[in-house]
């Protein structure tokens, strides 16, 4: 995941280095809140500075402008899920266990990380490039995801869905998780993980799960 | 559904309500479709009328706000929604069957009509009381969907999955595919309503399904 490197990294200590990375993340799990209530458009940098009681010019020393907090939401949340895919990719899971690890960690990212919100937020708003770079990484992300799928279908511990089809399914579902996802509601990112693993697994799958 | 009279029906001919409901039908989709492009605050009534080649004047004549028309897109598909979860709750279909009709039912509405996008607009943008109604509807559905699953849940036709969270599952993957539906795509309304039904089912039932 080191190809993006953050050259202002290189300039200030690592106690500093810290405790940017920490303010940065904060920023970002504010914006995506203020974005999810009141849109991308609707939200302006003021709004986002004065929820966390910052000025507008120290929010310019962490992001240079909206586009790039917008840009970095989603840069933040795909390469969690891109560094779960290639562990699980790299394991001896069968696939069944693989799409289970990948449903769970994907629930735990919409609910727990950014308010549930990074990967709802629109891509229209980025420009060209940065828009290029985020739909690279989710399509990198989704290929993986539905080549697990195939090699489930191949291996015939699945039945042989239209892999890309399922694979929209599974995703749409815990995507649409931010919408409705309440951290004040009776459900745990651990409950709705597990029921939605098993909801889709029995989808997918021949025969019985091994444990119900 | 006759609870939502429209005043202005009163005062016009036959041909001319008929006119009236096209043409509105039509600046609901082209409304719906800029607001997905550039997001609900992104978008003016000026462009909504210049992709229509209509003045804004002449919007007016149909719509009094761009709130109005947000209104409208979410009552046009929960009304269709609604309407064809009576029918399915009036029937005698076995619970698995009222499952699948809806879930087609749902994914050619987020397909074919509003161009896949009402459902997934923005209501914090609606005003509390409409808004209001909106979530009053949506919440309808929703109920009448989750009490299909536990009527399964009960004749042991499905698995005792939490109703509520399996409900969302379904329901979040439906919504979902306005983000990545496209027409000129390789799969038809048919093909996605028929793959989404299916892995659902195998999802929620105890046995394989009659017909694969």
């Amino acid at each position: 995941m080191g190809q993006n490197p953050n050259l202002w990294l290189d300039t200030l200590s690592p106690r500093l280095v810290a405790k940017r990375i920490v303010k940065r993340q904060e920023i970002l799990r504010s914006a995506a809140a203020a974005f999810r209530r009141t849109g991308y458009h609707g939200t302006t940098l003021e709004d986002i500075s004065a929820c966390l009681g910052m000025t507008k010019a120290s929010l310019y020393y962490y992001f240079q402008s909206k586009e790039q907090i917008l840009y970095e939401c989603h840069r933040f949340s795909l390469e969690m899920l891109l560094d779960r895919l290639s562990q699980v990719q790299n394991s001896q899971m069968a696939p069944g266990e693989k799409i289970r690890a990948l449903v769970k960690h994907h629930v735990n990212i919409m609910i727990d990380e950014l308010q549930a919100s990074a990967m709802i937020l629109e891509i229209e708003a980025l420009s060209p490039a940065l828009r290029a770079e985020v739909i690279g990484r989710r399509d990198e992300y989704e290929r993986g995801f539905r080549d697990i799928l195939a090699e489930g279908v191949e291996s015939e511990e699945f039945r042989g869905h239209q892999t890309k089809l399922a694979s929209f399914a599974i995703l749409g579902a815990i995507n649409w998780i931010a919408r409705w996802f309440s951290p004040a509601g009776p459900a745990s990112a651990e409950e709705v993980g597990e029921t939605f693993a098993r909801v889709f697994l029995q989808g997918l799958r021949r025969e019985e799960p091994p444990q119900g």
